[in-house]
Formats: structure tokens, sequence, C-alpha cells
């Protein structure tokens, strides 16, 4: 049923000066970062199992999955690029991982250690089958990387034992995870192995949740079932709702499985919930779970700016839930909200340095801003549910799994940051100064005869070695089949208005307000840039916007957008309530990348801008 | 140093078409339904001592307050009008109560019966103190409706031990009450005993919180000392902090404390938190507390319309404070603030019905809006902490303290709703269709010697039997002494136009937006008035407003608030987000009293409107 490959992270190099860099980090300072994190916290060396009960630093019950992200990373690091020191300290690890597995192929930490007595029985919270997805991911990564087996076999050694433990089969549980992963790590271990087996469970799950009578509710009778996706059959569900990080994960899972069975009806559930979650409940920077209660989805529309969630990992799930529809249907709109997640939501969560990171992704904050929980106005570079910082280990040095699909005789680019793609069909040279600037070269390094795609309005034209070439132009690709030839060059200008957005009035807090956007970067609005609160702004917007070239930490090349704005001004005694005329005088504004946004000296942001209407 | 004195319950009777009808449907509905749901709940009937392990209905630690809270309405109502079925369904529950007193004195059913080993041992959270406040003030108010003094003695009993248990000589506990109220409980006892006891156990609460170290870690090191307002003494306080109920309640019982002590410098510390708190954290409704987390106070400015909290306990307790402020100073922005609480704030958390209540008063609620606890969108006939509708049952049929005050040659009306007056320095008929209209014809009833002040801007032509009558102007107040004659008639008319109210841009979901007022009334919009979800609408200020009467439930002359909007369309699609301008129609609109908002079929409803800026 696939119709398009993701490429392997070895094949994708980018030379693009948005994602480019913070790839640099990962692996200079994301990734050491973490490990220096999880030692101190006692994560790292968890697996030695040599914590006994009244030491200080407990395990957790997600600490294995913590370290198993942050090990998907370094195999990612080694998959492009051989680190002897680093793959090392990779196999110390993976020494310690697989010394904690039991004869019988149990393996996690927390309930070998701190309570046995619970093991397999708290599926809905416990993050059992969880840590297993995560573990699998690192094994089949660090496979893939460097072709050791050691991880691998000890979790398939595992899967033997849930596979065994988990099914329909009389004596068998019929659980499921609480929080889904493992499904979606089943088909990567699948992909693999070819163990039909593998296949067969990561189906089993997705078909068992949700049945009734519930299964979570034998193991306690309280577990709110929508939160954790269980309360009807997936195939039943219409909505994106519960946790949104355990939604994309079990859409995602549900979306491989489709993937691998050609269950055509299973893929079309995914794309109907893809579609309520992204065309109802996603923030326009591409964030989703809005519920700052319980990390949820909530109701169509239900979109606060100030004290919105939208959890950095969710942001993550979304991009590779995205790209995954992307490879199975081949439509376009799958690209635009891949692209719209990678360059806004997803990256917010991460400092520029790399090191410190939001959980919580609000649209708007301010000095007078209640932090609580997760919801705060300052990046920290740890949290005690550490799943965010560990997230951006894997995600940053994965993502050239994203930008190009291939098929056998195809090359699709659906986003054109400046890179070299080697592909099976042919290798490429993209030269482009995106998402800054629309103008694309293309130039081919090794040819053949291929379909070439790449996604772009229908009203650009393409120029191969300076003619216009007319191709093929379908919802959003235009393509070209024919023998290429290394040296062939394809140019072509993609049109970089600053466009502005408008929101759908049911979202209250953005009735009457507007949002920037140029080319695939939504801009907000940072106090420290203007001087001003950005609530005092209002943006008429029949103006000509200008363009402003900008550094912000070490990036630099950042493109702002500025302009005038109308800028409130402060009652008298700076009162709350007030009956004279609003005064506003015009200043300049300068509008930023969200996904720069709180990099600088601490103040208020917001995304969303009051429209001053015109004249 | 107190300067005015509130009226007697029994001395005030109101006739006005705003809060005569609520007190009716307060002794007819709301009483007898909170006394039902008491039963029901096993409130009613846990001074009785029946409950053991094991046993339904468990007591919870602050069931006595909400018994003595439905007692306090009781006793309220009794002041006013005997009513021996009402008097000898109190007195069966008065002997429970006092049935459920120890020999030591001590009172409290939860921790006789379910928890005696915690005694004393969790003031922070264990509401023990804060119940006996609640007791006491429902026996003084028994008394002084009844003149019988079982529960008072009973009380006094109580006081006494805890008087020995707390305080600073050797072998007292120095802990204070971790909610408080019984300071100015003792306050309320102590003006009828004339106790000194009474008043230094006040004085002792008052000025030991929050000194250092912290009574409240030796019970437990993770105490959040702010939220509990312990986190310094409150004399260093300079900002309204923590749970705002426990906030308000302790202001108050310090400024009852100065009343009685002539500690001015404790007054002007209570001034100063009155400002902060009504000047930067409260809502235009007169809602305070605006942080979902924790029911408290957060920052300057912040004040979110949706998910604000506003406890409508917390609005209650600003009125009482309000009002004990303006009869301590006589200052009149403290009648200001008062009467906006009570037009507004404190009465939206009860339907018109009588029965069915908010906890939680935001001022934006809509069919996307999320539900979390006590963040709702329907009203509610009771909550498992259910200290609002219990709240009700004593501050409606209490509201004759709050219009007026007297001294020994002075009365003074602070809002002049229809009503008969009849204070010691004389008797008076207050004819006014207030808040609706702002013609008032004041006819003294019982002549005499007095002061007669009537708030009022300075404006305000005043007619004494039809001729112009120049009196004082002082800050707020239209005052002449004379001798008053039966059949004197004072006539005055309030300007009453429709006001528009901006926000400071500093709370951000307001800036730009505006709020309709005339009189004391705060308007809103709801969704079924108008056909449309009230974030659609924008409203030109450059417009004539138009009055119009209607009926909500049961209560008719409510004077709406009618106009012209314009109405954003919907998207194509009903999509999220758009790029096409934005397209508005012209509407008539209806603006409702937001005190009676959510009586009626559920819907979307705002009080800040946006702003059509003219053209």
């Amino acid at each position: 049923m696939k119709k398009w490959n993701a490429p392997e992270l070895r094949d994708v190099c980018f030379a693009d000066s948005f994602f480019a860099p913070r790839q640099e980090r990962t692996r200079f300072v994301t990734i050491p970062a973490a490990i220096a994190r999880c030692r101190e916290t006692g994560r790292w060396d968890a697996f030695k199992l040599r914590w006994k009960p009244g030491m200080p630093d407990q395990p957790h019950m997600y600490w294995d999955s913590d370290v198993a992200k942050v090990l998907e990373g370094i195999a990612n690091l080694l998959a492009v690029k051989r680190d002897g020191a680093l793959e090392a300290e990779a196999d110390r690890l993976i020494d310690d991982i697989v010394s904690a597995q039991e004869p019988s192929g149990y393996l996690n930490v927390y309930f070998t250690l701190v309570h046995p007595e619970e093991r397999w029985s708290r599926l809905y919270d416990g993050h059992e089958l969880y840590c297993a997805g995560h573990l699998i991911e690192a094994a089949v990564a660090y496979f893939e990387a460097t072709g050791k087996r050691k991880l691998l076999d000890a979790l398939c050694r595992y899967v033997d034992l849930i596979a065994a433990l988990f099914g329909r089969a009389p004596g068998q549980k019929r659980g499921y995870p609480g929080h889904p992963e493992l499904e979606l790590a089943l088909i990567r271990l699948y992909r693999i192995t070819r163990n039909e087996k593998h296949l067969a469970l990561a189906r089993y799950f997705i078909e068992e949740r949700g049945m009734s009578p519930a299964y979570f509710h034998t193991e306690n009778p309280k577990v709110n079932l929508l939160n954790l996706l269980a309360d009807r059959p997936l195939r039943e569900m219409k909505e994106a709702t519960g946790h949104a990080v355990r939604a994309v994960y079990l859409y995602r899972g549900a979306a491989e499985v489709a993937a691998e069975t050609g269950d055509s009806e299973l893929l079309s559930v995914c794309g109907r919930l893809f579609d309520n979650m992204t065309g109802r409940r996603m923030y326009v920077t591409g964030g989703i779970g809005s519920g700052p209660w319980g990390e949820t989805f909530t109701h169509d529309f239900d979109l606060p700016n100030q004290y919105g969630y939208a959890e950095s990992c969710a942001a993550m799930g979304l991009a590779a839930f995205a790209s995954c529809m992307l490879n199975l249907t081949g439509e376009e709109h799958y690209a635009g909200i891949l692209e719209r997640v990678l360059y806004n939501g997803a990256l917010s969560g991460i400092s520029i340095s790399g090191d410190k990171f939001f959980y919580s992704n609000q649209l708007e904050a301010g000095a007078s801003m209640y932090e609580f929980g997760h919801i705060q106005r300052r990046r920290s570079s740890w949290f005690s549910t550490s799943c965010c910082p560990t997230s951006y280990c894997r995600f940053l040095s994965g993502l050239a799994r994203f930008f190009h699909s291939w098929a056998e005789d195809a090359i699709r680019i659906h986003i054109p940051a400046a890179a070299m793609v080697n592909l099976p069909p042919g290798a490429l040279k993209i030269e482009s100064d995106y998402p800054w600037d629309g103008q694309v070269k293309i130039t081919v390094l090794r040819g053949g005869n291929f379909l070439l795609g790449v996604r772009m309005p229908d009203a650009v034209e393409v120029r191969l070695n300076g003619k216009v070439l007319q191709g093929k132009r379908d919802s959003g690709y235009w393509s070209a089949a024919r023998e290429w030839k290394a040296g062939d060059c394809l140019e072509y200008i993609l049109p970089m208005p600053v466009e502005v957005i408008r929101c759908n009035p049911k979202v209250s807090c953005c009735a009457g307000r507007i949002v920037l956007k140029r080319g695939p970067v939504i801009y907000c609005i940072e106090e420290c840039d203007n001087g001003v609160i950005p609530s005092r702004l209002a943006i008429p917007v029949d103006q000509n916007f200008r363009l402003k070239k900008m550094q912000i930490g070490n990036m630099d090349g950042i493109v702002a957008v500025t302009g005038e704005a109308e800028c409130l001004r402060l009652p008298v005694n700076d009162a709350l309530y007030y009956t004279e005329a609003a005064h506003a005088e015009k200043i300049g504004f300068i509008a930023v990348p969200y996904a720069f946004w709180g990099n600088r000296e601490e103040g208020a942001m917001s995304v969303w801008i009051r429209e001053k209407s015109k004249k």
C-alpha cells in the first residue's frame, strides 16, 4: 500500500540556515546535555539495577523511555557519521540494558526494582509497554546505524514475551498499551525482521484498544477512558480526543499497520482523525492538545492562546504522523501540515542554544502570565517528566526523513531546504535560502530515468537549464519524468509574500486578530524587539510589510517582518479599567519567527495580533 | 475607630426589583434546597455522631462549615421575620451540634469521628479553626435573631479551649487558621460578649500569621505558604496573594480587629491590599482570584476571561470586606467596589431560580470551552465542596447590611435600591427602580436632627420638597445636616448613560475590547439573545445604545442594552484558518446583565466584546 519511502538518514545532508545549525547543535549540545541530565538523575545507570528501596533517585516508570530516546538520537547521529567515542558510550549503555533483561525476556527497570508486584497490572498508566516501544525504536535505529544486533535481539526476546502474554487466545490478557508507542515501534521492528508475529502484535493492539468491556477498567475502575483513547475502537473515532501525545502515537501506529496490511479502511480512519485534528483542533503553529489539564485534545475551536498547552512531544508526534500519511497517500495537504509543524510548533520547544526547553508551547505569554506546572514563560533545561528534551534528541537528529520521499522510479521534494539528497533513483543538490527566500536551484548529481516531483503552487514556472519546462501539475506538485543527466539544473522561485492569516471567530481569543506568515514561517511579536507588550499593538493589513535580516542567539540570517502598527497608550495611573477613549500612536513593529521566541530577555510574546481595521 | 455602623437585618426591607425577589427566593428556594442537599449528603445529621468507619457518607473536614453557613442563613431569615417551623428546625439542629461538643469544649465532626488522632495537627488544610469560625458566626446570628444562647454559649466554651491551646505563652501552640474565618468570627463574637479574650485571640491570629519560622511547615514541610497567606506577616504584604477566599477573609478579619483596637497601621495595610486587589487583580464584574489552579490570586493584570476562576465565595467575601472598609473609613471608593460586586460578580454565581450555582464565574464561555473541575458552563445544584451554595444562604439573607450605614447622628445611603430603612437616627423610604433607572425619591418616615448623606456624582441636583437643596459635596457623597421631618421628600436623578468601559491593554485578552455598563450593571452578550456567538461581534461605540425591558426566568423588568454591531461571517467550510479578508455584516445586538447570564438555553457568553473602531 505504501506509495513512497522516507530517505535513510545518511542520504540527506542539510545545508540550510534553519535546520542545519540545529542538527549540528543536536550533536554537540542537545544529546550530550541529555546524556548528562540522564546521568545526574540516575536514569542512565538505572539499567545496572543497583537501586534498592531507601536509596535516592528511585527509578520512575518512564525512565527507560527517556534513555531509549536519547539512545535513538545517538543512533541517528551514528547513522550519518561514525563517532567511535559516542558508539562506545552507546555500546556500554546497551550492555547495561541487555544485562537488565530477565531470562524470561522481561526488561523494565521500574517494574524490576521498584514495584515488581505490579508488573503488567497497570497498563493504563504504568508506561510498561510504552517503554518497550521506545527501547525497540532505539534498537532498530542502532541496528540500522551500526549493524549491531545485541539490543535488537534482546528486544525481539522481550517482544516474544509480550506477544505470548497479550492477545485473544485463552489464557492471554486482552490488554494494550496505556500510552501508545509500542504499536508503531513493532512496525519499525517488523520492517527489519519481517517476523509476522511482530506485525500481528501491533495489529492486535490497534484492533483491541477500546473494545468493550474496557480492559483498563479491570485494572482500575476509575480510569478515564477518553483521555487514554480507549473509550471506543479506533475505527469508530471521528474526532481527535484524549491525551494528545498518546493520540498521535496511536494514529501513526494505526497508519503504519495499515501500510503493512493494506487496510484502506483503517487508513481512511487515520485520515479522518488527521483532518479533525488539524482542521479543527490545531494551533496555527502546528501545536496540538490545547487542554492544560491532562495535556489533552478538548473541543473543536477550543484553542486558548495563553494557557494553551500544545506539548512539544505532541508537535513532534504530529510531524511524524503527517510524514507517515504523506508517504502512504502522496497527498499534498499532509506535506503542508508537516511543514507547518516543522518550522514552527515543533521547533519552538527547544532553544536556539539546544539545551533549554518548553514542555508547553503557548501562543501568548507575558509578564502577567501565571505559570503553573509545565505552562511556563521561561525555558527549562530539564523536567522531572522529561519526555520533551529526550524527544528532541531523536527528532532533530532524524529530521532527514521528512523533507523528501522516493519510490522505485520517483523522487519527491516536499520542502526545498538546501541539502544534498542521495536517493536510489538519483542524487540531487538543492540550493536555496528557504524558508527565508523562495529561489530554488536543484542540480542533478546522479542522473537516471525517474519522475521528479517538486511541491509548489501551480503558477510557479520551472526552468530546466534555463528553459521553461512544462511539467505535470498534480494537486500541489509539479513533476516531470525524464532521463535526468548529472548537471541538469532545475530552477524555480516560490512566491514568498507576507501573508495575513485570520482565524475562525469560533476561536474567541483569535477573533479580530491576525497572524503574519511568510513561506512556512509563522511570526510572533516579542516585547524585547518592540519595547511594548504585543497586546498594545494593532496591525493595519493594508500596508507593505518589509523584511529585515537579524540574528537571535547564534542563529543569523533570520528574516524578520517589520511594518507599522498602532500602539494603545496605557491609561493614566496604569488604571485597570477606564472610560476615556482609547488613544493609540503609530509605531514600527518587528515580528520574529515563532520558532525562535523566548531566546532573549524575558518578556511578553503573542502570535495573534489585533487587526487594525481599514479606515 | 469605627465611623459607621451597618444596619440590623430587620431594619432594612428591600422593595426593589433586583434584590427583593432574590431575597424572597432565598427564603423559599435557596435555603430549603441547601437544607435538603445537606440532609441528602449526610451533613445535616452529622452532628448526631452516628457515623462509623465503613459507613457511607463519611464526614468531610469542612462539613461543619456548610451546615453552619445554612444555619446562619436561617438566623438571618428569622431576624427579619419569625417562622416557628424554621426556628424549630434550627433548634433541633442546634441541639445536635451542642450534643456533639465534648466536655473539653471541642466541637468538630470530622476530627471527632473520622480522624481524631489528627486533631490540631493539620491546621494548614484541616479547616478545623475555619469550621469553628463559621459555627461562631451562626451562633452569633442565631442569638441576634432569636435571643437564644444555647449555641452561643457552646461556642464560647469552644473558644475557651482554642484560646487555651493557641498563643505565645509557654506550652501553647503558635498556630493559626489554615483558612482564615475564625478571626472575623471572633470579632463578631466579641461584639456580643465584650470578652477581651475573644478580641485578643483574633488579634493573636492576625499578628502571628506569617511569622518565621512558619508554623505550617512544622505540620508539613511541603505546604505552599504563599497560597495560605502565611509566607510573611500581613503587615508586610503589599499585594493580594494566595487563595482568594482565604485572602479576603483574612483581610476582613484584620480590618475588624483594627476597628476594635484602633490600630490605624493595620487598617492602612488592609487598604493597601484592597487597592491592589481591586485596582490590579479584579475582574470588571468584581470577581477576584483569577487562577484556575488553586483558586488563587496570580499577578497584576492576569485576568483571563475564559478559564478565569473568580470563585463565587471570593466575590461574596469581597463584598463583605468592602463593606467593612466602607464603614471603617467612610471612603466612597469602597462603596463603588461593593456596588460593583453586589450587582455583578457576586450574584452571577446563583441562578435566578435560586437553586443552581456557578462555583467559578468566568467572563467568557462558549460551546468550545473546555469544562474542568469547577470551571463549567452549566450551573450545578450542588458541589462536593459546596462552599458556594451555602455561602449564598447567608449572603443573600444578609444583604441588608450593605446598602446603608449609620452613626449616632448620621445616615448614609450608598446604594439607592428601593427599601424601607429604619435606623437609630431616623427612618426612610427609598423609592426607585434602581439599578434600572436613576430617579430616586427618599421620604422621611421618622425624622430627627441628623446628617443625611447620599452617594451620587457631584453634578447631581438634589431637591427637598421640590426645591433645590444645596448640600455639602464630600468625595462622592452629597450630605445635609438638618432637622428632618416626617414627610420630607428628597429627590434626585442619577445619570444612567450606557457607558463604554475599556481595559488596560496589559490584560491581553481584553485589549481592543469594551464592556457595556449602565449604572452599576455590567452587561454581557449571550448567544441565545443574538443568534450568533459573541466573539463574532464588534460593537461601534459611536452609536446611541437603546434600552429594552425584558424578562429572564421569573425576573422581569430587566433592562437590556441594544444596538448595532458588526458580525464576522464564518469562513467557507468553517475553516479554522483562512487568508481571505474578513467580511462582516451589520446586525442588531442585545446585551443583558452579567448577573443573569446562564439562566436560559446553553450557549456562548462574553462580557468583553471587540470594539469596532471608528471610520
